[in-house]
Parts: C-alpha cells; structure tokens; sequence
C-alpha cells in the first residue's frame, strides 16, 4: 500500500496538529505507511504542547499531489480549507467534527464524524477500536486538543464524551487537567508578539454560505480591549483582505477565555448578515456577543442560515 | 427528545430497507424514539426477505417536516435520492457506503461512512459498540442486505467485513446463507410482472456529474438476452424519461447474477461519456462489460471522472 499523507486544515490549531499526529501514530501500528504534515505555521499553543510533550513539529506541505495519491483528512472537510491540490489525489479517510460542506468524492472513503467538540475524541474511540495502546505522548497531545478546542470544558461544543476522553488521556500523559489546561490556554492567548494581519489570520477559515464567501478569523485573550486599541488599523487589514480574497464578509471575533464572552468586529457587503444572524446592531462595525465562544457552533450555522 | 425518522434512498432496495428497520431497532433500544419508513415501493427481493424473517414494511412517505424536525439517513447521502423536503429537516445522522456528492449540512452531525459492501455491515458494527444484542428477524434482514448488495459476495464491492458480518448474522438468523441467499436473489430476479418502465426505474438513482444529470437503472436477472427482445420498448422508454426528467444521459445496467457481467443500453446527449468511460463501442445504444456488476464501483466513478 502506498504512503499517505494526513493533515488538518490551513491556518492549523492544536486539534488539527495533535490529530494529525495521532492517527499517523496509529495507522503506523495497524502497518499502513502514514506521515502527519501541516499546512501552514503551528500557533504559540500548539508549540507549548510540542514541546512539552517532546514531539517534532509536523513537515509542512504546500502540495500533496507531487508526492502521493491518497490522503486522510483530519478536523476538516471543506475544500477551501484543505490542500491546493486537493483535487488532484483520493480522499482516503476523514475523521472530523464540522458540519460537511463543499465536499464530494467521486468514490466510497471511510468518513467517520461525530457532533463532539474534538477529533481527539473520536480517535480516542478509533484507538480502542483497533485496540492499540496510546503512548504517554500521544495522550498528551490529544488532552492538549481536546482543552483546546473545548476551552478547558467551557465552550458550548465540548460534550460529556469530550470530558471522559480528556480524563482517559490525562491519566496516560499524568498531567493535571486544570494546570496544565490553564497554562496551554495562557500560551495561545499571548499575542504580544503578533501583527494586526497575523491576528486576524492565523486562525482564519473561509466558508462558502450560500453564494456568499466569508472569512472567519478568532483569537482567544484574556484582555479583549487592549486588542481593540487596535481597532483602525484592523479594519484597514479586513478592508484589504476584503479585496484580496473576494469576500463578501470578513468576521474577526475576539474571545475572552476568562468571561466566556465574544466581540466581532465585521466589514464587507453582506454585514447586514450579522446584525441578522445575532440579532445585534452593530456599532462603528463592532458587537458583543455574550456566551458566544465557538465559531463552529455559535456563528457559522447562524450566518448560514441568515446568507442562505 | 423529539422523534426522528430513519430512511434510506428513493426506489429502496433490500439494504435500504433493512438498515431502516434495524437502526430504528437500534435507537429504541438506546431510549431514542425513532421509526424506520420508506420512500417507494419495495421490490419482491425486498418483500422476500421482510416474509421471510415476518417483519412488517414500514410505512411509505412522500415528505418528512410536515411530522418530524431531523431525521437520520441511511444507504445514501445525495440529496437528489433523498426525500424530497430533505432541506426543511436536521440531518442528524447518516450510516452510509456510498461517496459523499451533493451533501451539505450547517451543523456538525454524526456521518459514519465506511467502503464497505453493505450498510447492515456498518450497523452490525454499530450494535456491538452500543453492546445490544441483534434479534433474530433483525439479523436476517440485515445478512439479506449483504446478499443482496454483494450478490452472495462475489460484487468487486465486497470486503471481508461484509463476509464476516454475513456468517455472524446467519449464525443468529439460524439460516444458511448460501441456500437463503440464492432464494432471496432469484425472488428479486423474478421481473415477469414488470412493465418496459417498472424495468428501468424501479432500481434507478439520479447522480450529478459535474454539469450533467445521469439516472442509472439496474436490474438483476439470470437472462438478459430475454429482457433485450424488449429493446426497441426500453429505448421509447429511455427516450421519454430523458426529456420529461431533463436528464444528459440515462444508462440501464442488465446484470447478469450467473455470470457476473452485464450488458448496458445507454441513451442521452452525453452518450459519448460511456463510450470514454468503458472504453467501449456502442453498437446500437449497447455495449457488453465483463465482469462488471456494481454501480457504486465500477460505473458510478468512471462515468464521474469521463464528464467532470
């Protein structure tokens, strides 16, 4: 059988690197030749978890077609937010937790998705499946996606399997769920060092939503309006990229990880949406979103709905 | 929690049905009120197995919101096989062997897709992960749809999965599969009461190909050469269904289950395609393909890739 190639989205998060890993680790030990890659910079969360848990940053791939034919899909499913070349290979596998969407195979693959708030939850499962054990390492990671994706437990997405599963893993990797949860939330939410382009798009992800295009970038803080001193030259960047990119909407969303709220920041044609989609008026492009901390499940279905 | 309807394809085969029925079964069992129906009529195969095993055919439907807000799908994800206000309800789950085409939902869901022959080979899995026995009746309904799809295992979409599910099952149903499989097959290749039109539509399903609209009928026999002296009625047929349904191409599939082969009569403005994808010369809108007896693999893909 031929090597594999397994990777998350663009623009990758601790879940999509950490499952990478895991299922490449995995597939190793059921003999299929498997290498995780990534498609663009890891974030200063993803690199506190490599590190500690003393594991190599994945290679990064611009293209896959150049060098297999088959590849698994991990925490993603739409095509705008995979590999360029995408069309080129087979879809051998997906594993992932997202609404599908602006994605077709012209051929049976195995898809496994389940509304949980981690793919590391659901390779969890895979790995008692296939009953291979899970090295300490591994485990740790899978934690890290898991605290990540779920905000430590407190995001609308996180579900009880996502809990038990963060237990089970924390057990193997022996670390404390809380400390160290905390301490990799407080890596991802130092943005000292960042650009205003960078904060807006180092965890962008673009949507088709009728016949609309909208990019959706988010950063987690823990001081919401420092980043808002910034508010010109934010918009001057959304304004730009905007044009660049065709969009229709651009939605930068500022979430606070101690208070569990969100504020969006919004420009382009369709930003009557918005003011739809979360019954908010917007003021000076700006609204609070109380309670609102996951894009998957608190915004992209809402704006769907009001774009469709 | 609110009820939910459970269903396959449009002109249902054995699988449809019997996954239906037995995931329904399933849910009940996991305290989640569900009820297996069906979107036309099921064919004598179909109602063989349901005598057989003394289960009741589930009621028909024609549209799912005016009674439920989600539903789960099951042997199918294309819209166009669906029923027909599929957009108007929460997919809250497919269980499905098929490619994903013309799929999209706004939420994450549960989609468990694997490339196997058989959707009961998939739910067979299913029961053991929620620990809950299959009943006797289930388990014959679910090994029919494995015959049925693998046609006694010798369809190129067989695995070994399917085979294994095959004997766990006819050990609960207490049956022997090659003897109740041949019955159930020659009860589905009875086509004596079938009119030219009954023929070609009552296995038919729509796909989209990149621009173009193809229906594929199918039919099971064990002497296409007496279904072919109908030719010139076949083809009036085709012609009438090409215009009212608006269709590029339409491809009547005449399987042979003794020799495993079959003969295609294709007609359409994309005629040309199957010529590409078969390498074949059609002589008089027929061309013969050795070895070929599944849709899913061996026509759907081919024709996919000869019109995108």
């Amino acid at each position: 059988m031929s090597k594999t190639l397994i990777f998350g989205h663009k623009n990758p998060d601790t879940d999509t690197i950490a499952s990478a890993i895991s299922y490449a680790y995995l597939k190793e030990q059921l003999n299929e030749e498997a290498e995780a890659v990534r498609l663009g910079d890891v974030n200063k969360e993803t690199a506190f978890a490599l590190e500690y848990f003393n594991q190599a940053v994945p290679r990064m791939v611009d293209t896959v077609a150049n060098e297999v034919s088959q590849v698994i899909l991990v925490d993603h499913n739409e095509m705008q937010q995979s590999v360029i070349d995408l069309d080129k290979v087979t879809i051998k596998e997906v594993i992932d937790h997202h609404r599908i969407a602006n994605f077709e195979t012209n051929e049976p693959l195995y898809y496994r998705a389940e509304p949980v708030g981690c793919t590391a939850t659901i390779l969890n499962k895979l790995f008692k499946e296939h009953n291979v054990a899970i090295p300490k390492a591994i485990a740790g990671l899978m934690l890290s996606a898991i605290v990540s994706d779920s905000l430590l437990f407190k995001s609308p997405t996180c579900t009880d399997q996502d809990i038990s599963a963060a237990k089970e893993l924390a057990d193997i990797a022996e670390v404390d769920i809380e400390i160290y949860g905390l301490e990799l939330l407080k890596a991802g939410a130092d943005l000292s060092d960042k650009s205003v382009e960078d904060l807006l798009l180092f965890d962008a992800k673009a949507f088709k939503m009728g016949s609309s295009v909208v990019e959706i970038g988010q950063v987690n803080t823990v001081d919401p309006e420092e980043l808002l001193l910034q508010k010109d030259a934010i918009k001057s960047a959304i304004t730009e990229r905007l044009t660049t990119q065709k969009l229709d909407l651009f939605v930068f969303v500022i979430t606070n990880i101690l208070t569990n709220d969100s504020i969006i920041l919004t420009l382009g044609a369709k930003q009557d949406a918005v003011e739809q989609a979360f019954h908010v008026t917007l003021v000076d492009d700006v609204a609070t979103l109380p309670g609102v901390v996951s894009r998957k499940k608190q915004i992209v279905p809402q704006l769907t709905e009001a774009l469709s």
